[in-house]
């Protein structure tokens, strides 16, 4: 492996995870590598984490501060979850040891807009970085970084970071090489300049990224997999909801509101999303492009059929067939994909400039459009916001897509009243399910209720909403946007109580 | 007054009032100029409510579309609205009689963030614009109109509408000529390019409206002031709000973590915004810089001090005797005042880049830091979220302010859960009231209902706060974000019962 870490200076640091792990301390900050399950160290976290079970052991308190790109795998959120060794989790996660510590009160977690936090620790508002784990696939001689599978904050740790771990993954294809894009553009207020950035294809950084070797560490060889996951086969319920959005954008383009190659796409990670994209390769659509978080098994299909001629994100987000097929075939690939910064593939900026199409899931709409993306009855985290929030706010058509229930029916993902707030009734434009799709664009509430209700909820939970909409409008103080405040939960307080929003018998 | 039009082939279109009513039908759309009761057109409004109210006893419908830059003044808003001749209204408003309707649910109402106007114009997803009626203080010989007090989103109504209305007023300064910049880079995607903007203080497009001399209808001559409002004298709650604030901006500046110069100010209209102005005038900065939507009294006199150096905005909204002083002198102040497009007051890409320091108003915020803005008890409009979402979720520092109680005492500005949500936890930096301000940057939900509690919560209503909060722990479905649905609007209820949120003795 030793031909992966070029550089003979930094040659000189490797180390095994266990003695790196000994440079990590009780309240540090660190800023790890990982984002969709790609990307992140693998070896280290483990380490550290049989670290802090010791430590624990012996009574002594050993806990940090994990900030990363996003979600990671269980080498890492989990096996430090499980040890109890997170004080605070910051930005995404959905691991499920760390989510139960989160919702048990014994974690601290901080949900931030993705494309925030690169800027808020510049700022200084999250407090010091001690530490980066940043996993790469290689080390050129001159001492830069060869990206892995995903980029996330990793510049923003690297540069910040008073001591930085290097994880050499050799599972990574080497033909990464020349796929990422390292902006190096950003800078405090009031020196920040425009993005150069006009088209998804556009290259503005550099292929590597930028290390002081001085503040290396340590640097460990590993040659372990990403967590990747298989999808789960289309089911009928996705692509219903894939089809209605396909007509959709279809029927904009019909209307000259969208130009025939679309616009740029972003797509939330998940069944329904990779639906769309399996949807896309039936249509007519040609010179596609996807400005997005992370490229899914469904882009590099519409890559191969040539529908796709440019894909930039932060991230893969891949099965393991896909990531073998990535692993053999990265130097086909990197001409059609750009694995950028997670505040460069987030920007509002570029977002709103190149006019992207996104569509995201959510776990609840309510009648007048506000949307829940993170909070499972009001007070439960599921995964967190994510990018949902810079792209639906700065997108030109933002899209919401959901099965109309879950739990096998006993949940309504249209409600009176949402039980959180991720989105804003300012900042949704469309709600899909797979009975239909309510275009809420330019609606005043009243409107958009009765396009909600009767175009997206299931028909179990239809004359239920209705009897809420037109008993709210009778007893509210105001016909702006009806409630009774008496009753907005009471969907979710049933379901609390026995476990379905639906009457009991 | 002729001089004021001084394009011949447009002084041949001069009309009355009346007449040119003539050229507005029912079920039109009109995008009228107006911004925070100033640059709004004076005398079509009026004879248009005329004309709709004969049309009405007549036993025919006569109502339009009506959207605006934001709020305008009773000769507009107030006199159609009075008329009942507006069925749909965006993007902002302040008006009692809209604000009635609205309530009433006689009038549609479509809440929109004010940087997202012109940009849903231009892509056709609010209809087509069927007239322009816009205020300008003159018209160049060669055609090109000279803004007055308020820009808006004039520039584009201009450009989108099949025919166009101008008003020429002449009680606008002839020397506002030149303080305006009005930017014309704009684009539908995928023809967006960076907005060449870095500084408050540049200046990236033209002083005048281009306009189509053919899609003029009508002009029209009028010499009224502006609906400028007198504020009322800085209560000692206003100061100390400011001073909570400033107070933090000196420790953000010790701290490093802001410029000695700050960074640009943005902050709502109002008596909490004019004491943080006035407060800045007794602290030891200079050199200061403003990117806002509107230019109070306040920033007058920080430009008059030498303080501020420029100050870039959409509109005045000033005081009888402010808006005099300005009259008089406006060839001074636009070496330090710039009108832009709220596109670009407001717009995104410019609010990150700057680096912003945001003060926005609130009617309610919870104990976990949800902001509502626009709703009473949940169903009544008040205003309409107007730029606070633009400036809050990209600025550098987002604060709100607001006093601690409403009506009297009756009213909690904190509450367990907002009756809307227009300010996601996500959003919200900063709150402050009379009793203190809550730093929620890098807290996680539990501890930011602590700090909201203890530090901006009334004392009276504080023990019930912390009791909600503390029940909410020991129900709750998880420890994320600890709520009771059952109660968690209870105080909204007892208000609307009782008419106070304390409890009944």
């Amino acid at each position: 492996m030793a031909h992966r870490i070029a550089n003979e200076s930094l040659r000189r640091k490797i180390t095994t995870a266990e003695d790196a792990a000994e440079m990590i301390k009780d309240g540090d900050n660190v800023g790890f590598a990982g984002f969709t399950g790609a990307g992140y160290p693998k070896a280290l976290p483990v380490a550290l984490a049989e670290k802090m079970r010791r430590t624990h052991a012996e009574g002594n308190e050993f806990r940090i501060g994990a900030w990363t790109g996003a979600s990671t795998a269980p080498e890492l959120d989990g096996s430090l979850a499980e040890a109890n060794g997170i004080s605070l989790r910051t930005p995404y996660q959905s691991d499920p040891a760390t989510r139960a510590r989160i919702n048990a009160g014994d974690m601290d977690y901080v949900d931030i807009h993705l494309s925030q936090v690169a800027p808020l620790v510049w700022e200084g508002f999250l407090g010091n970085l001690d530490v980066a784990v940043i996993e790469v696939a290689g080390i050129t001689e001159d001492g830069h970084l060869i990206p892995s599978s995903s980029v996330g904050n990793n510049k923003t740790y690297l540069d910040r970071a008073d001591r930085i771990i290097l994880e050499v993954n050799s599972w990574q294809s080497a033909d990464l090489e020349g796929m990422h894009d390292i902006y190096y553009g950003t800078a405090l207020p009031p020196n920040r300049v425009p993005i150069p950035l006009v088209a998804p294809g556009d290259r503005i950084g550099e292929k590597y990224y930028r290390v002081d070797p001085d503040r290396v560490v340590a640097v460990i060889e590993t040659d372990q997999a990403d967590r990747n996951t298989p999808f789960k086969p289309l089911d009928d319920t996705s692509r219903a909801i894939a089809n209605h959005l396909l007509d959709f954008l279809d029927y904009e383009v019909e209307q000259g509101r969208v130009p025939k190659e679309l616009l740029p796409l972003q797509s939330g990670v998940g069944n329904i999303a990779n639906a769309v994209l399996a949807g896309l390769l039936d249509r007519p659509y040609h010179d596609l492009t996807s400005y997005t978080e992370v490229i899914q098994d469904g882009m590099l299909d519409l890559i191969d059929s040539g529908k796709i001629t440019v894909a930039s994100a932060t991230a893969f987000s891949l099965s393991p067939d896909a990531a073998e097929k990535m692993n053999r075939d990265a130097a086909h690939y990197r001409k059609h994909i750009i694995l950028r910064p997670q505040e460069i593939s987030n920007h509002p900026e570029l977002i709103r400039r190149l006019g992207v199409i996104s569509m995201n899931g959510l776990i609840e709409a309510d009648i007048y459009g506000n949307v829940n993306s993170t909070h499972i009855m009001g007070s439960k985290m599921q995964n967190g916001i994510g990018g949902s929030g810079d792209f639906s706010r700065n997108a030109y058509i933002s899209a919401f897509v959901t099965p109309s229930t879950a739990k096998g029916g006993a949940i309504s993902a249209i409600v009176p009243f949402v039980s959180h707030v991720d989105h804003t009734e300012h900042d949704v434009d469309v709600i899909v399910t797979e009975h239909g799709l309510a275009d809420l664009r330019g609606l005043a509430p009243r409107k958009r209720a009765e396009r909600i209700i009767n175009n997206c909820a299931h028909p179990d939970f239809r004359p239920m909403l209705r009897d809420y909409y037109e008993h709210a409008r009778k007893v509210a103080n105001g016909q702006h946007t009806p409630h009774d405040l008496e009753i907005a939960h009471s969907w979710h307080q049933r379901f609390l109580r026995t476990g379905s929003m639906k009457p009991e018998a």
